[in-house]
């Protein structure tokens, strides 16, 4: 059913009077209904104080009322004249950031618009802002993450590889209540730790490994998202225990700062600063954090380039992460909440060094 | 390393004398590199008698030398202007159909060409026509397909869901070698069957179901697609096997016809006129085939609508079913290749009448 409080968002931050969005996610959002239209036209218009309208192909006709007019089309209709007889022709059209060159540079040869531009932005200043729903929905999923991660290291004995874990990962999401993992999971040892983008290979576990797991799950259409770093059979050395500690206090000390009213690139400074200082500035190689819901990344980071301001309701990683390939390699994440008056941070699992196996 | 072949054909079929290819798939055709960007931009330049130039976020660098000039930028730099520089703005330039209008957009306001068209008809025709690289990973994917096929059948037991079937899938094809599924599994009983876009839920094995399978996987980056139905523990009806005797016939009709110079609706024609002239063409409800290769859906159908003309290397799927909710659901699908003098059905899974169970 159309969420008219998200529309009259959208349509507050808009800076045109009309918007084409085709993002499944974003029409889901809206209109609380799911359709996977693969490669074929999904749009929904919106137009100021009018009915909107989705555009939906015959072959994945239903049957609930949404409170938006639905205009079904076959696979010879043309999409271009189809969305072209509601559009008005005379005003700029906003259409989804993702539309495909396939359909928009018919739009703009039949002149839909008057004009097209992103009008996306809308729509992911809306995402940002999670609503009571929402935030309860993604306090489960982080819930049920941290529940993961405690089976998670129990999956590491001698003998034992990344890809073994890993694909061991969705089991225990799908016994814990998860639908779905919310990207693949990162399972890394040893100096294989020290690569932030690494994916599970046949690298086998060795004693005194760093073993990081970057993890999450998706629950009723919202993702998690955390990180920890574990040490298989052997406590770190001197150094190791100096970068985890660094690590750690640089992701504790952003949480803390964290507000609303922050810019999101001081928070991004506040962990950047404490490595620095420390002396691992240049293994510290990614932005703090990004923004997450329906999906694990979406509008909106914890970077120096992006200079908006927290407001209650944003939900984003804070991930600071040291890569040294010869000491170690080591990451900390959690989710957290801009509240009201301060924050929540969504993870519970403890960010202590732990040494498993 | 790029595929000079390959790249001249593509160039050969456009019309227009600069192209820019964004889809991962096509740009691993092209020069056997896969790279996922996400959400950030890669492109392929292509310009007639230039060396082609891959643009790359620096997160993504590699070291391998493809043949292709190389153009890293960060998440600061404006891709309008990366990719303007090297453009002809006097001309056109084709983009592909996935390029998303968060890029098309600008690309127009910077004036980076003269216009814009949808320049993918070139690479999608080429990719239309398989090598003999591709034929035989077609095939070895096709035969994994064939012996995962003899294996899934024995998944079904008294007391198994839909669902407990189609989460052995992947365990099976990883056992066989493939990497992947090529698509969502389908796994219908009974009644089910009788929806072509059955996705596997908790509907529990009966005596006397038909079971469908709707499978493949991907070989070394090749798809597969085949498609039984079996009855459990007991024959059908005289109804049921007059159905199932009909989608038969019109799938090895369909199969026998194909050569190159064929028209693919007339191949379509042929699978269609025989349900029909049987009484059952209103449950044949959707096209005949769709061409496959890198993805399981590619451009490319045999379907009324798709007039093009077959030529050696094309490889399609033939896909009739009949789909009546009160007697039976059925659909019996193999992959085709057209041959210089014929065709090769690159599945070998009987499809006579057989009973599981």
């Amino acid at each position: 059913m159309l969420r008219n409080d998200r529309v009259n968002n959208v349509m507050e931050r808009l800076s045109c009077d009309q918007l084409l969005i085709c993002d499944p996610l974003s029409i889901y959002y809206l209109c609380e209904k799911m359709i996977h239209p693969g490669e074929r036209f999904l749009g929904l218009l919106l137009r100021r104080n009018r009915t909107p309208i989705l555009y939906v192909n015959e072959l994945f006709r239903f049957e609930e009322e949404l409170g938006v007019e639905k205009k079904y089309y076959s696979d010879i209709d043309d999409v271009a004249q189809l969305v072209g007889v509601d559009t008005d022709h005379s005003a700029v059209l906003g259409v989804d950031k993702i539309l495909p060159a396939r359909f928009l540079l018919p739009f703009m040869e039949q002149g839909i618009a008057s004009g097209f531009m992103n009008g996306s932005v809308a729509v992911d200043h809306t995402r940002a802002v999670k609503d009571s729903v929402e935030i309860e929905l993604m306090r489960e999923s982080s819930r049920i993450n941290d529940a993961a991660m405690a089976q998670f290291k129990g999956l590491i004995h001698d003998g034992v590889s990344e890809k073994e874990v890993a694909a061991q990962v969705m089991d225990i999401y799908r016994s814990l209540g998860a639908e779905g993992l919310s990207f693949p999971a990162i399972v890394a040892f040893g100096v294989n730790a020290a690569d932030p983008h690494h994916m599970p290979d046949d690298t086998v576990i060795k004693e005194g490994d760093a073993v990081l797991f970057d993890v999450g799950c998706v629950y009723h259409g919202y993702c998690s998202d955390m990180t920890r770093t574990f040490f298989y059979k052997k406590g770190p050395s001197k150094e190791q225990e100096i970068i985890y500690n660094l690590v750690k206090n640089a992701c504790e000390s952003a949480e803390e700062y964290v507000q609303p009213g922050r810019r999101l690139c001081d928070i991004d400074s506040i962990a950047r600063d404490i490595i620095t200082e420390g002396g691992y500035g240049p293994y510290f190689t990614h932005r703090l954090g990004h923004f997450i819901g329906q999906e694990d990344h979406e509008y909106g980071d914890v970077s120096q380039g992006f200079k908006e301001v927290t407001v209650p309701g944003n939900i984003f990683s804070i991930e600071p992460g040291i890569y040294h390939p010869s000491i170690l390699g080591c990451r900390i994440e959690d989710l957290i909440l801009v509240t009201e008056d301060g924050h929540e941070v969504l993870n519970h699992y403890p960010r202590e060094i732990e040494i498993i196996g």
